[in-house]
């Protein structure tokens, strides 16, 4: 059994990490760390749980996570980057949820996470845990950057044609619309079910974070820089990011054939018939990310659609997916829930 | 592996114990029936399966339920009292997920659902499918009523009391609220996004059919007919009841202490720690009833919060368990599902 | 015309005010204050009152509130005991949303609201600001404690009978669901979206803050003391509350000739057909209260439906009704909104 | 007063219509036809309207409408095609809500609506009835065909820069979100709560019928054909649309200023501070569109957000301005709604 171990385990990236670890075979849950709640049952605190995790939260200390083989950090921003050296050191894999070895370039990061960077020697050694186009490299790492929920979704969306080279990569659109989950578990205003409910809105459109992550992914497979207007929006879900996203064609190919072909044999990845239109709750709880393709009128602008759960393949679920990849398991270990729906 | 086939599969319960099937490690679904939908893939009418279920609709007639272990009727009322008897006769396991079967006094359920029976002398033999209450007569029996969902939530919550005595069983009063899926999956006015989002309305005051399947069940419980007042509300959720029930106390025992020892054992009723107040995504999806007792400001009313998911507990989750029950497998399999939250 | 002062105008009862005075023939606002929000116009906190609310926050200094004609407190408990001293003394009428003045039992108030009460002189001057009750006292007062949002529903649905000494006031019962606006716009984890939407759960059901006020009003109208048993809920509503009252009947009455005698010519409470249920959309942005008498089965148990938007009828539209009492203008002015449905 | 007649008043953009011409100064309300509903109080289907309309739905025989000044149609499409002539000779001003009217190319018209025209020589005559570009024709038109929801949101985000002649029109993208309430008061299964709620998706990526309207609307603008990707989206609100629209900058003026000068003096169209994001609660119920205008990172894409109320700016509210138009009263007039929020 592998002994995992849980840094934050109070957000919805940690509870969702515990309802999934919670049925996985393989693995014996050995902490969850809350300084603030140590002490507290688990279970206390999400009901949920009740006859699932037996655990309470401990503190850090106590926690005694260099005898994990695992560690997973479901924390904020700029924690992971502090603790990891030392689980390393231990011989403990990690697997960060949060955006500390995403992105490569140093400054780029510091520009747009606020922080100097206190491990850049581990950023260039992490390997983005994206299997569908890092398994090899997932493997033998030790340090998986897991990667953020919009990311997941664009880049999903966004490889075949990149790959394939048939459409302009210079002025890309991601027009993406998140859950509210994807704020987290935090006491802030906008978050509040009176300012979320029954609205809709773009946020930071000058910028956001996960801009540069997908930048990064996306040069990655074309080879050079792209060029990408990306434009989130909150959209009075739970859980659900929708990315539509809009190329111009250079090339003309059978685009389903090429989003089937990329996508075969990967079991999280989804292409749905053609004509067909990807609901968020067909994902609801579940690590799959459901792709359909369109080219409208037959004309040359391509547009994807892509769905998944911000919480699962766009978090947790993705992070177990690689936990399972770095310890030899077959990778739907613990993965296998049915959708919810309605 | 028992074979298993589902008569109406199109509905919300249909599709909810597919979700759960899917997953069991005991049966084989054979057929899964729909006159207006025969021929059509399963999975492209509910994207959530697709992975899970590749089986297509059929008709009834190419279903060949007669070889099937045990058939589910997921139908509108008035459909299994037609065709039960002709699988029982084949030796085949009924269980009825719609209320052909669930009242003993034919006149009432003529009264209550404007129809004369097609099968009475089935009514007396048919078993109530409370396992909590009924387990050692599901074991034996060929034809179970499943019950409804709000009969669920509100029997688990006030047979303690009774069964112990302990209330004026004249005066009773059950106020329920529902989510929406709980009117099935038929395109009705009331039903709409439009019209029930960000809304809130008692219904049925008059009268709801689930009042006098309530009164039998606690009547039963009880040695003698019990009085009681029933208000259904309509409340903005997706999946869930959340039974609010008053009684006077007439006898002084420790309320808490009762109802943990009512349920111990039970692997799906959860008695919450005093002074707890369950919430319906702590059941969301999962084949749990979570219960809570209090005594406000230590008066002589008891108010029990029960709450479950009303398609799986309150439906599809139930008759899966009922199925375990009749073939002697271990009462949880296939339901080990962890609830989804957020 | 009146010139109007807000103290806390970026709380949800204060935006209510602002939207209801926006429109107002009769007031002049003249200042809405707030100490961290100071020089920020109000409509760049809420677009929604562009064009409509040209002025800034102020800092209570600034505002100058002494020269107001009336000020509301649209603040957290414990402000208005605290500032409405030395505006009564200037000549000022006070109205409080908030729970400083509603109880005149100053122990219990301490024990619920937890402080010591600052100015109890007032307590017993102030008079409770429920017009279908108290209209004549309004009209003179100098300090009104405008109703909790509860309180308003419960009482109104409960008075007539209580009046009309029809039911057993010993056991009355008040199931009441409230939307998450109820809360305030306060970064609270349990108000978030993803905790709150598509999730239904009672609170309190040991003791909430209204209980006391309740049972102060109730008792006023009974001569005596009432039992009550209040159960509150937090259901996926932005707005709306329903309260759902039971009580035993003690003389057989026309209960709906009473319920349309009681509140003939009152212009906020609507007395709805026999056998009606009142949906909270239906007053969703309004000053009404609707009602609907039921008696289920013909049995001794008088249901009432009783619904409001809990920041209309329920908080601000109350207030801004007091206001036209007190100044002896048309009581519905400035409250001619249709409610917004869907 | 002008004499008002609505055939169709059943569906949310008829009851739309009661709300904002019931506080309207300048109407009286003469008929609301429903052949379905005859007889029937409007106020008793919908309660909102109690106090407010007392009118019961009476036949199109009934209802004289040729005794009108002004009929408005809220009917599905093909029915004003056929009654709108009759009315005309009668010297009544038609204004119709549905499509009937919108496009000018017959052919396009039958292709999109699958019907044949029945007033093909009163399609040419009709004006569209959009303010903001068409007002001057408005005044003098006896036959309004009021745009669709999605047309007003898209053409008055793109109209300022295609006038202006700063992007390139040939790759024009507008990916569109709906609240539920835009597909009408019709059950249909996938507009029911449990398929609607707590889920995202695109439908009609294929083609939708408000693309040739909103492409002969911007080629109008432009003095030649556009090109243009059209995505809706169906979002789990009641109201609101929010339209994201990107285009290729190919003159570099400055943007916020160009459109703080198209709409100077347009009542019903608001651009925001730069930097601004509209929510849709921010005109909830309310006549306006609220524009905020981008420009990612300095680069060569603009980003337009638009936010209008679907079933107000979108339908109703902008019937009420066109009519407001046809009458020579301020075009403001029964539109002093301000939106409610939260």
């Amino acid at each position: 059994m592998i002994k995992v171990g849980i840094v934050g385990g109070t957000g919805y990236t940690g509870v969702e990490l515990l309802r999934l670890l919670a049925r996985h075979s393989g693995v014996k849950l050995q902490a969850v760390t809350s300084r603030k709640e140590a002490g507290m049952k688990v279970a206390e605190m999400y009901p949920s749980l009740r006859g699932w995790v037996d655990l309470a939260f401990s503190t850090p200390e106590e926690a005694c996570l260099t005898e994990c083989d695992v560690v997973f950090f479901a924390t904020p921003n700029g924690i992971a980057m502090q603790q990891a050296r030392e689980l390393l050191n231990a011989g403990v894999k990690v697997i960060d949820l949060a955006a500390d070895y995403r992105i490569k370039d140093l400054a780029e990061w510091s520009k747009w996470y606020g922080m100097q960077h206190a491990s850049p020697e581990l950023v260039e050694e992490a390997v983005y845990g994206l299997p569908e186009i890092n398994r090899a490299a997932i493997k033998g790492a030790r340090l998986i950057a897991n990667p953020g929920c919009y990311p997941t979704a664009v880049q999903l969306g966004f490889l075949p044609l990149i790959e394939a080279g048939v459409i302009d990569t210079s002025s890309l659109i991601a027009d993406c619309k998140s859950g509210v989950s994807g704020a987290g578990r935090k006491a802030e205003l906008g978050a509040l079910f009176s300012e979320a409910a029954d609205n809709f809105k773009a946020y930071g459109v000058a910028g956001h974070r996960h801009l540069p992550e997908i930048r990064q992914g996306l040069a990655r497979a074309s080879g050079a820089p792209v060029g990408l207007t990306f434009v989130p929006h909150l959209t009075p879900l739970i859980r659900g990011i929708h990315a539509t996203l809009y190329a111009k064609i250079t090339k003309d190919v059978d685009l389903q054939a090429l989003f089937e072909q990329r996508y075969q044999g990967e079991q999280f990845v989804d292409v749905l018939p053609a004509g067909s239109h990807p609901e968020t709750r067909s994902v609801r709880g579940a690590n799959i990310c459901r792709i359909a393709v369109h080219r409208p009128q037959g004309g040359d602008t391509v547009v994807i659609l892509s769905a998944i759960d911000n919480l699962v393949k766009g978090a947790a679920g993705q992070a177990v997916q690689n936990m399972n990849i770095l310890f030899d398991l077959p990778e739907g270990t613990g993965l296998d829930v049915v959708p919810l729906l309605p």
